[in-house]
């Protein structure tokens, strides 16, 4: 068992809809309505928590609506450093209508202030020590910038913490450049951030060759339904995942992220590694939302799992 | 100054969403989202503080999503007397563009089963005493029927408090069985309730009658920019507003009810109560919100009030 860190710079309520059709400029009804705690690092900490994990969370929560979150960390048992900032932690409301169409609206979240950044880089050099690697993930609110993200890894690599990072766009190349532990964009996300496509096996290596060179140990290239490719120096796999029938693919790839980290920090086989990792992640696919509920499940998923060494075409 | 409790059996979480344009199926982006508690019986307690009242609030409360009730009711100084249920009180979701429509989604809120209802009763009995009236306001949840609503108007009548009733419908038709002191429909669910249309005067006067009889003292007819005919037995006024222009009549209804109670806690004279009354609500049309911020405000909209004899036509 690890003790692992995350951090949620930008996480969000999630507010899940249902109604049979969405009248617009009308009162609608819904029946069914939820809201959960979410954000990339909440939810590959929960994954990490099914996997019998300790963890500590921590980023930038508003203080207008922290119930949910709070009654999450103390359910699950997670240490709560995450820092609370004036104004409401952004909602991302999804409004599914009867005929499968998804209409999503995503919120602004809170304005985070200068000062509110310092405490939290204070509080990691607080919390840091101790914790056997540290997740950062998602997207960074108003009023954080790219470089402060950079600023952010090379400290917590100074601390002597791995660090698994997953973003996109401009956090992604701006962090890229502080050289984290593990990185896992999908296919679209590495393009933006390269400027070139990176859809062949030899592309993907090349640009894992050069983030190899920039000091980044695992590059962890998801492709959906196709599979993933793990890229690490002197060794490169690919794995399919099963067929599965998909409910949503909401927390797939944080479910990914976590299993990585899972059979990195256990030591398991790069194989053994990749393969649970793809299986969780299959089984995020197969729920409304994510998580190891079934053990036994997820056994049989990691059986319909097929690795292979990407040299092998 | 009066101690009055309002009870709100289904409160709401509004959550007002800002965004240019709703494209349905797409991932839209909101640059405004704001969230507050309320519900109609909330919204009267509100006004009723700003005119100097003290104030118990009462009802269901879902206890998934209990911060921003327990944030306005710690803010405002309210007694807050309200039962937790299993569940998330309702959101209300309110989507305004840019071009000014306005899209509602409404969510169905908790169960509220036999035994949180007796909860309330329970709680009703003790806390009631010492109150000068009690607004019961709203819809009714999920589990929470007429007849249950019409008990309880029975109850609050025995420990000695004066009703003042705000709902519509069928929760309304058998409500007014128990004979509330008060009741604030307006045309619209007058008409569904009692089966005839009452639109003209003398079909209000005559609807009034019977109400009255009914033990019904004061019927409050609101008709938005037309105005509000007061109905008591041997008076009836009607009050014209001044123009205003309209922000948003979210919380207008609420404030009409607020400031008729005001007035007839203050024994103002009725004259004086509906000038009153009617220009809080003109003042909650002008807000995005509702309240009594500005004092001078009100002072110069309650001179444009016209209040005359229902008799002079």
């Amino acid at each position: 068992m690890a003790r692992i860190l995350t951090l949620t710079l930008n996480p969000a309520l999630d507010l899940t809809v249902q109604l049979p059709r969405l009248e617009a400029g009308q009162v609608n009804r819904s029946d069914v309505m939820h809201t959960h705690a979410a954000g990339k690092g909440v939810n590959v900490a929960q994954v990490l928590a099914d996997l019998g994990h300790q963890l500590t969370v921590s980023g930038f929560l508003g203080e207008d609506n922290l119930q949910a979150f709070e009654t999450l960390f103390a359910k699950r048992g997670f240490v709560d450093a995450f820092i609370r900032v004036p104004g409401e932690t952004r909602s991302n409301i999804k409004l599914a209508e009867s005929d499968g169409r998804i209409t999503d609206i995503n919120g602004p979240g809170p304005q985070v202030s200068e000062a509110a950044q310092q405490a939290l880089m204070n509080r990691l050099e607080q919390i840091a020590p101790g914790h056997d690697a540290v997740v950062v993930a998602g997207s960074l609110p108003l009023g954080v910038n790219a470089q402060w993200l950079q600023a952010l890894i090379v400290r917590l690599k100074t601390l002597g913490l791995n660090v698994a990072l997953d973003t996109s766009g401009d956090a992604l190349r701006a962090a890229l450049k502080a050289g984290p532990w593990l990185i896992k964009p999908n296919t679209e996300e590495l393009a933006e951030v390269l400027g070139c496509e990176v859809v062949s096996i030899s592309a993907q290596a090349l640009a894992a060759e050069r983030l190899h060179a920039q000091g980044i140990e695992h590059v962890v290239i998801s492709h959906g339904a196709e599979g993933v490719n793990w890229f690490s120096v002197g060794s490169a796999l690919h794995a399919t995942p099963p067929r599965v029938s998909v409910a949503s693919t909401v927390g797939a790839g944080d479910s990914l992220l976590a299993g990585m980290l899972h059979g990195l920090l256990s030591a398991d086989t790069p194989e053994q590694t990749l393969r649970t990792a793809t299986a969780i992640a299959a089984m995020a696919v197969t729920q409304i939302g994510f998580g190891i509920g079934d053990a036994a499940q997820l056994a049989q998923l990691e059986q319909g799992v097929r690795v292979r060494p990407l040299t092998e075409q």
